[in-house]
């Protein structure tokens, strides 16, 4: 009866295979979009052009980076890890961006989410190089977001942590009783955000009824990060 | 074919005539909600209860508050003011929760969403009253989300500004020239939300989607305020 | 050598006996402030003005208030607690500017300072009335910030938590050591801030060196609530 | 009669002769704080350990990186721009703490500040490539608090803008009136922030009174980015 939320809506899902990527892929075709779930590692600087090339039409852009975080002390981080980190969560974003947006500035229409990160929101030992990029993108989208909203292209992010997925979370953490008291103790929702509901408010927030959203990030962390 | 998002759920919507009322009742519905639309003033002690006893099962109570915000220089604030102005926007809310929770404890379920205003998140000239009791709101949602995440209820809170309404923003106020050329100046997004952008999300944020976010407070405000 | 930082500046700091309110006289004398270390309950709607009356010339202005937050579960928060705390902790605050504000403004100077509170920006258990009204104190300063500025007038707030007072930490909590245990695990810092460190920083917003902030919050909590 | 805030703390300050640094110098030796003020690039990868190594004893480190924010549309950052800003502002950061932090471990004592900027918490357009490098700037400083708390080391983050300094407000643009008109429109403050009201702030945060921040972000812009 009612249209299904993204139909006929043509969306690039990167990193498909990792982190959000399968139910991201999952919730997104239930609400009716074309989804092309893109695996390349994107660390090629060229790649990204090219996946964006090949994916023709691209309505929505869904930029989901997977990595483990590195643990590391902070005098142990050394070049080779900063530049690991930030090759493969950074740079991709504005190689992505200089790809996609002269389609979505000719159509004056456009979404691009980026799946980012809550650690760029709250202190977490051990985890200064990823916060760092992760912040990197939350900055970037809040500035992209001014710009290209004159252009009618909507960009934001989710900032998420606690949220139940293979890369960061994998069943054996999950199953480890002393994680599940650490969700109790530090985590109010109680429990990991599920997999559905990160994806479910992703797929709205690259609907139409999110046209209103300027470079915003959205805290998705069961109430990790107050804000 | 999809089963509406809001399908059955009984939900009171206060104020309903008034700042985002009628919208809030319209999308409400056509998601399949059951909607109670309230008109009582709540600022009666006593009429929170009564408006909960007379509403019945509650399943989503949208705390939807209006009232004209004064414009008053910081030395003409007077009781006056401040008690009418906390009467009309704070006051109401813990009695409603009062009224309201005991027959959501007992179904260890519910959803209450407060339509705050996000001049609580950005200072404003002469809307010192405003603010605050604004500001009060957003920090007992913080409080009470925490609270009842353990009750399997979610609160949340919407903080808005710049959203097409009759109560803030009536036509003779859109349609003056330098209203609109402010709106390009100071409002990245270059327009007013519309009604229902405002209330699409409202109704999300009502859902079983959205039972993973805990006393959170989320901007509505085409990017005037950044979080 | 060094002229001290409050040199002559009249300072009346209220609840002069409760919260920060002897650290806060401590640290402003030993800085050179002219300390009017005022007692009042500040309940009576007219007190704030006799205070200020009773006071004459005020440079700056520290709002501290204080009173122990009730731990009160949400359905059983009565209109009596709410207007309780909102009568100790919120009502003065737009009673003190309305008396102080003309002295300030014919001067084209003074500085308001706000011991405010953290629970404002991160939820707490049992605590939504006290966090209601701290929430409503630091969106006040917020709004009064911005439109104080142009009379050369600076209000700002300190967001405090764990921080050392007999009010909220007397020594019977601090001694405990299930409450040392809790502060490892849930304040970064590992403990209380002091309350020299605090009030130092207090004394430093109230100098002629923070004629650069505007209704601006700082958080004072050991990294609790990271912002 | 009393002692500098500083006394006899060395402190190393890079690039001390452009954006804050002069400033910072001359503010810190005012303190009595003896000065380190280093003028390397830092791009080299082994730059930061050499002048740390040259420097000696650090007991404060204010990691002070200027360059001139590229004004580039998103379609138009390249990879030459993006390797460019990273390099400058966000690559000499965990170099510079992994040389330093070494001493101050040993010693349990040391203070960081990194003057960071203000467009990493509000959009601002044609930016995207900076504010990014400074939102990253900011989730590491933040990150990094919370680990190094425990060594009674303390980084922390001034978020600057509007700020008076010849890197980024050079006299030719303080004194064309259409900029002082948009100061006036856009900053609550009505002025520049003096380079002298930024350092003082920055001299107390690297000061002892300041131990009981954890990396935590102070916005000094004048109002224009509330949080």
């Amino acid at each position: 009866m009612t249209t299904p939320l993204l139909s006929g809506k043509r969306t690039l899902i990167t990193h498909a295979d990792a982190f959000m990527g399968p139910a991201l892929c999952e919730t997104f075709r239930r609400h009716g979009a074309e989804v092309v779930a893109d695996t390349a590692a994107l660390l090629d600087p060229e790649e990204p052009a090219r996946v964006i090339a090949a994916a023709g039409r691209v309505d929505i852009l869904v930029v989901n980076l997977a990595m483990a975080a590195p643990s590391t002390p902070l005098t142990a981080i050394d070049d080779a890890e900063w530049q690991r980190v930030f090759g493969s969560l950074v740079d991709p974003l504005p190689r992505l961006l200089r790809a996609v947006l002269p389609q979505m500035q000719e159509r004056r229409r456009g979404k691009i989410l980026v799946m980012g990160s809550a650690s760029a929101l709250r202190g977490m030992h051990r985890c200064a190089t990823y916060s760092a990029a992760r912040g990197a993108q939350l900055a970037f989208v809040q500035a992209a977001g001014v710009e290209l909203a004159s252009h009618n292209i909507q960009i934001n992010a989710i900032a998420q942590n606690f949220v139940d997925n293979p890369t960061y979370f994998p069943i054996e953490v999950q199953t480890n009783p002393k994680f599940q008291e650490r969700l109790k103790r530090e985590v109010p929702l109680g429990r990991l955000v599920s997999a559905n509901e990160d994806t479910e408010f992703a797929a709205y927030l690259c609907s139409e009824h999110a046209d209103c959203f300027v470079g915003q990030t959205f805290p998705v962390c069961g109430g990790w990060a107050p804000r």
